[in-house]
């Protein structure tokens, strides 16, 4: 299982190792601890209520984030959003799976329909884990948490901008 | 089909006239269609995709909403969030359905996932109506759109206050 | 001041009263007053930080709103971003002044960050009165709370459309 | 001038070298090059609109961010966000500065409401770069584009809590 070890927080050369959508069980693991490691770096004065989230792009890299939290609450960025927004900004637009942690012992954390929707904008058919701490995990696609969605292919079909209307 | 008339924009004193959760045929027709009336409210100067909501409450009043945009897309509100706060600001907390319009032709229109988590806010077991322009609806409840979902419920059970970190 | 009761929460047909960019004392008196009713029926068990807000339309219509927090914090609504939103939902696009109530007995409550770009999307020369519970306000501009601000007029001097490059 | 080199985008080790809250003007500059290039991995398949942020931790790393952008626009993040959610995910809370880079040729760019509160969470007494794309800008405080705000401290000094009132 040492090539457990392989997978790391994304440097300077991901490595290229193509897995197709299947991520075998113990990169699963590793994913999830890395979202439970990220969830340490949490920013939430507010609700105590810490979240970690671990992407894995298609090359295999990981990249992580935590929720950060605003005074007005409504302008905090959660977990999930922090991991993808921080990964485009790394150049990486294509992702396989993303883990998913906090500290409830009794349920697995699930992401906000918010962060479905972050999520869903890099397509429907991959893979999000919702973990609990003692490292046991639901695996569900986009799909299935975002059922009847609509994402960046809808708005080209769009024939909206033909409509007479004034905005 | 007199009664259909009956159902009317929210004003001082909404009648009750309780369903359950069934909300008959008319009355999903009138909500859909006062859904559309609402998108001809929105401000959105950007997309120029309009939305408009309808959402019944408990006793039958029916408060809509429309999309209003920001010169920072980030910052907009959804028709959904729109009728559902403005709900709440007249003092509702509990709502039956809630239909969506926009100007696409070809599919029912769904909500952001963003704002499924506002409306699931106020229970998991309502109704939603996506709609096309021609009437038309497809009928799904909250948790259909929103499965394996966390509330407000899930926050009283939280262990997390307890657990020592510092945030 | 029999006059200052003509000011009502807004319902079918607004009367015409113009003062231009000034609203005398005793209306913002009201206004703030208003503004503390709306924060009654805030829906905030997360942080039981109750925010009302009272609008005043060009035409003199009140329009209130409160704090709607949600599970995910991330995606709650101020009380000012509900007000307005609600007021473009019936209609309205010109203001003259909002009024801003919270519980803080030793500060006048302030929008937030994102509220400041909401309400300036509807021009940067009108009025905030920032309360504090005993009825005292500190009146700024909207050009004073987000100085050298973008807004819709910037967008259409875009000329980053004509720039080549991927999104 | 070499030293400008030794700003690095970062990595395992950053380097300590303190200059209180003065940025000397070639590390400005080199900030602003920085906000340029994260600009290119903007994702902005809706407005088009690239925004880059390179933030200045008190420590003398760089870390960069762009908006993403969603089909659900009021979803997105703005690049001064995603640099600083990335900075707490890397356990980053101190910030020297940030600079903030777009395409428009006429304006220097400034942050949006949001965003200021965003900053503004992390200290109000630190520098923003609004640039433009010949590298020219305008330095402000927090306190400057964000007056009279509130933030962390404030809802320690919260009397709220005491008021008996149901949520
Ligand atoms: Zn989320
Ligand atoms: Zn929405
Ligand atoms: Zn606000
Ligand atoms: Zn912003």
């Amino acid at each position: 299982m040492h090539f457990v070890l392989d997978l790391f927080v994304c440097g300077a050369q991901p490595r290229h190792r193509c897995w197709g959508s299947h991520v075998p069980d113990p990169f699963v693991k590793k994913l999830i601890q890395q979202s439970q490691e990220a969830k340490q770096a949490a920013y939430c004065p507010y609700s105590k209520f810490r979240v970690g989230a671990a992407l894995l792009t298609l090359d295999d890299c990981v990249i992580t984030g935590c929720n950060v939290e605003n005074a007005c609450y409504n302008l905090g960025i959660c977990a999930e959003r922090n991991a993808i927004s921080k990964a485009v900004s790394q150049g990486y637009r294509s992702f396989k799976a993303i883990a998913i942690a906090s500290d409830l012992e009794e349920q697995f954390i699930s992401p906000c329909g918010g962060c479905r929707q972050f999520i869903r904008e890099f397509g429907s058919k991959w893979d999000v884990y919702l973990s609990k701490p003692d490292g046991s995990y639901l695996k569900m696609s986009v799909d299935e948490l975002l059922p009847v969605s609509f994402g960046p292919e809808d708005l080209s079909m769009k024939k909206v901008l033909a409509i007479p209307h004034e905005a």
